[in-house]
């Protein structure tokens, strides 16, 4: 009897049927369409959220991405609900240093005089001995912090309970937001979208951080006033921003945001899910789940990640 | 009696006296002008060398540079030769992840859509599970294999002699470039300018890589066969390239290799000499010197590094 529900968007389900059959399920374990024998789901917050009401009998849902507000902002509960880990963090680390280094380095500066024929040797920047405040230190703020290590950089971390961090030099919590926005040269969102994270890096936190600080949100649009970074850096207090989340997704063309000064949009493309490695975290835990042995990478309704 | 003469360049003559100074060195030690008496010199390769045969009791030359080529270009080496290293290698590893992942973000192209207000979620690409060679394994190399193993990158190196980085997967010598060279998703010449590396990285080489590959050039100009490079671009063999340093320095505004697509020319900046870090290898070394003791970062008039 089958008993899997792959509840992805329609240009992925084929991908990842092929995978998981490839990777030991049987096409007699997985269903054609979600019903009361449905246990187990896997596939996209908002699939699986819009399909919850016919399966009933759900014991287990595993979200492809890290973000799960689709199944939050619903009342049902009654399931265990995970998510994709230790897949985003490489992705993510290597989004945040190649836009630091793409400040740094002088990088677009150099390639416009390229196009004049001149030699632009002008000194670039450096991250090492800089200061990198990382607001979220779960797997993805703790990869953050391990690659800022190998750059020889002083890391701070922003997080409710994750002080166990050993790349993070000092944690700080949301009660203390200026204190930790206070001396940052850089500072990186990672934040989940809950009811605690709403715009937690606010004005307060952005106008703390030194002269010339860059600023990236990689996490969700949600919790970053975009108003107040739109003010640091037309006042010059920042020398740049890179959001890859927004409050509004995709963001309109006639947006005023796209001509902000220093601000580069990247359109929610820091993280693709590469459904190659998508699938892991959700086979470890289909192991355990049949062998009635505790889950991995829990999300908890009640912290809301 | 004074015993150490200062050979920088005019700028930066000021800057290291008073680094030096505040660093417990006596201002009776330092020499106004070099005699007989010299015993050390430190300073820039070219500013030493100019001023070898007024320093006839030479005992220790420390240059301020990695490269020491026009120490090794005149015939006197009755004196211990060392160089400035352990600076460098954070510097280049930004350089090089810094443009690794310009190409691999598509920043240059996200940047382009935004100026239009297009949201472009093409997905990137990643460094993860790449391989990257890296030409030329001392101190500079080992720390690019460093932080390459921070983004979870399979390394090479080709060197003849330092195979004890325990950064690098996989050991090659410049008798097989095209071993080293064959299935390289990205190679990063860091080679000295010596009688054995000119051209080392050469046609051969770079048909071998990967298609799609990029090549980054830190080392120096005389290791790389320009125009090789140029042909593998044009023929889309390879993604792109970044020339930090070239044959010819300044390259001239006129010269057709400025036009070249999809190779970025960097005017050899990647790894600026702040004087502040410079001066802690001498110093080290000065330490060293004063005790009698063998001297760190010693260049072989022999090897040539």
């Amino acid at each position: 009897m089958s008993w899997l529900y792959l509840a992805f968007e329609p240009t992925e389900q084929q991908t990842y049927l092929d995978l998981l059959l490839s990777s030991g399920l049987q096409a007699d374990d997985i269903q054609r369409t979600p019903d009361h024998n449905t246990k187990v789901t896997f596939g996209s917050p908002r699939k699986i959220a819009e399909t919850l009401k016919e399966m009933p009998n759900l014991a287990w849902a595993h979200s492809s991405w890290a973000g799960v507000e689709p199944l939050l902002q619903q009342p049902r509960d009654n399931f265990e609900l995970t998510n994709t880990r230790d897949v985003f963090g490489p992705l993510i680390a290597e989004f945040v240093f190649g836009y630091l280094l793409l400040f740094e380095k002088n990088i677009l500066a150099k390639y416009e005089n390229q196009q004049l024929g001149k030699w632009d040797d002008q000194l670039p920047g450096t991250l090492r001995g800089k200061t990198i405040g990382i607001a979220g230190v779960g797997s993805i703020g703790s990869h953050v912090a391990m690659v800022a290590k190998s750059f020889g950089m002083i890391t701070r971390g922003l997080t409710r309970n994750s002080t166990d961090c050993r790349f993070i030099d000092r944690f700080y919590t949301s009660a203390n937001p200026v204190g930790f926005g206070t001396g940052l040269d850089y500072l990186v969102g990672v934040l989940p979208n809950t009811t605690y994270t709403r715009d937690l890096i606010n004005g307060a936190m952005l106008a703390a951080l030194n002269t010339g600080a860059i600023v990236i949100n990689v996490g969700r649009g949600a919790t970053l006033d975009e108003r107040a970074l739109e003010i640091e850096l037309r006042n010059d207090h920042l020398r740049g921003a890179v959001l890859d989340v927004l409050k509004t997704e995709p963001l309109p063309t006639q947006d005023p945001l796209w001509q902000v000064p220093n601000l580069f949009i990247t359109s929610h493309t820091s993280a693709p899910s590469f459904p190659a490695q998508v699938i892991h975290p959700f086979l470890k835990n289909l192991h355990l789940f049949k062998q009635g042995q505790p889950l991995l990478y829990k999300v908890s309704f009640k912290q809301q990640y």
